[in-house]
């Protein structure tokens, strides 16, 4: 799908979408980076994962993410229609693929955030994803966000603690990391720009096939 | 050479210098884009070139360049004193091995600037090293460019205008691009230091043993 010229001198040289992986442990800030880079209106397309968890407050469905039934996920997994999907804390999160065709196809850049199990898969399915690693800035910072969020239990935060640490062993497998520090998000926002950025000027671009 | 722990949850992952290389056609803007960033005062080590061939209006020994007699020069390269050096244009320019030895060793990131067969060397001595080739935005800007500088003959114009297309072949053995278009200095800045940024996020950044 090559999108346009990048420069006469560069002689026809096409540029490619890139398919953008947010991914990182559990409560580290993946939603309040990409809620923040699409009201900087960065020209991405942000794929919307469906999930058959309920709506928290101030979630739109459609845009923060499909929310739909149990019954609904089961037979969107049934029919093959999700690249990649999981069951996490009793409810079910994927990413439909037409989302992610459509998008590139209209040669648009395209950024996905899934936990740090489904960066494995895509990077599985699209060895030329930009996997990107959001870490936090401390432990005790996660903690924090996790019990500001207030939506789990003490249970379902020491829990998800637990499994977060274990998520951080994953780093090795992701390209880059970006750090989101409590009340420095537009710091990661930037990183993260950069590295699109950086990634727009290889000269030798990658190729997303999917 | 490891510099700082970058955050705490990262275990004490080191982090390294890098060597940034600045490379492209004669007359396609490298010196702009130098003088820029040091305007800017981004924390990079910039390495003096030395070179034999006279001052122009405006140059500071030391600073754009160091300034040296033919002799000297000599000297230099049979004492082995340059990473790389070459006779263009009738004038010799090399690049110091000491200044870019002892400004990684101070954990800085280093930026050179040098011509394309230049970079080749580069390259081949430290595959690390971060490749960068500025394009001008078409050869019509480029040909402007050297006129503009009026430091040549029109004779050296065409030579080096047709020198300059032949460089652009060489594109292909570097890994990023940035176009350097007329009146958007600050747009060919932006990209080098997002490149940089994004080789700073890598999590498994590149070392350089020079």
């Amino acid at each position: 799908m090559p999108v346009a010229d990048r420069n006469p001198v560069l002689d026809g040289r096409p540029a490619y979408p890139l398919l953008i992986v947010i991914s990182g442990p559990s409560g580290v800030g993946k939603d309040s980076i990409l809620i923040r880079m699409r009201e900087l209106e960065v020209p991405f397309h942000f794929v919307v994962t469906a999930t058959s968890r309920p709506m928290r407050p101030g979630e739109r469905d459609g845009y923060d993410y499909h929310f739909v039934t149990r019954e609904r996920f089961v037979e969107m997994i049934d029919r093959g229609e999700l690249i990649e999907w999981a069951e996490v804390y009793g409810h079910y999160k994927g990413i439909p693929t037409f989302e992610v065709r459509d998008a590139l196809a209209s040669g648009r850049d395209v950024v996905l955030r899934i936990d740090v199990q489904g960066a494995a898969t895509i990077r599985r399915l699209a060895p030329e994803a930009v996997l990107i690693f959001v870490a936090p800035g401390s432990l005790a910072e996660l903690r924090h966000r996790l019990e500001w969020r207030r939506t789990e239990t003490r249970e379902e935060i020491d829990r998800r603690l637990s499994v977060a640490q274990h998520e951080m062993e994953a780093l090795n497998q992701f390209e880059y990391v970006v750090l989101n520090r409590a009340d420095r998000l537009d710091e990661a926002v930037d990183q993260i720009q950069s590295i699109v950025a950086a990634e727009k000027a290889r000269v030798h671009p990658r190729r997303v096939v999917l």
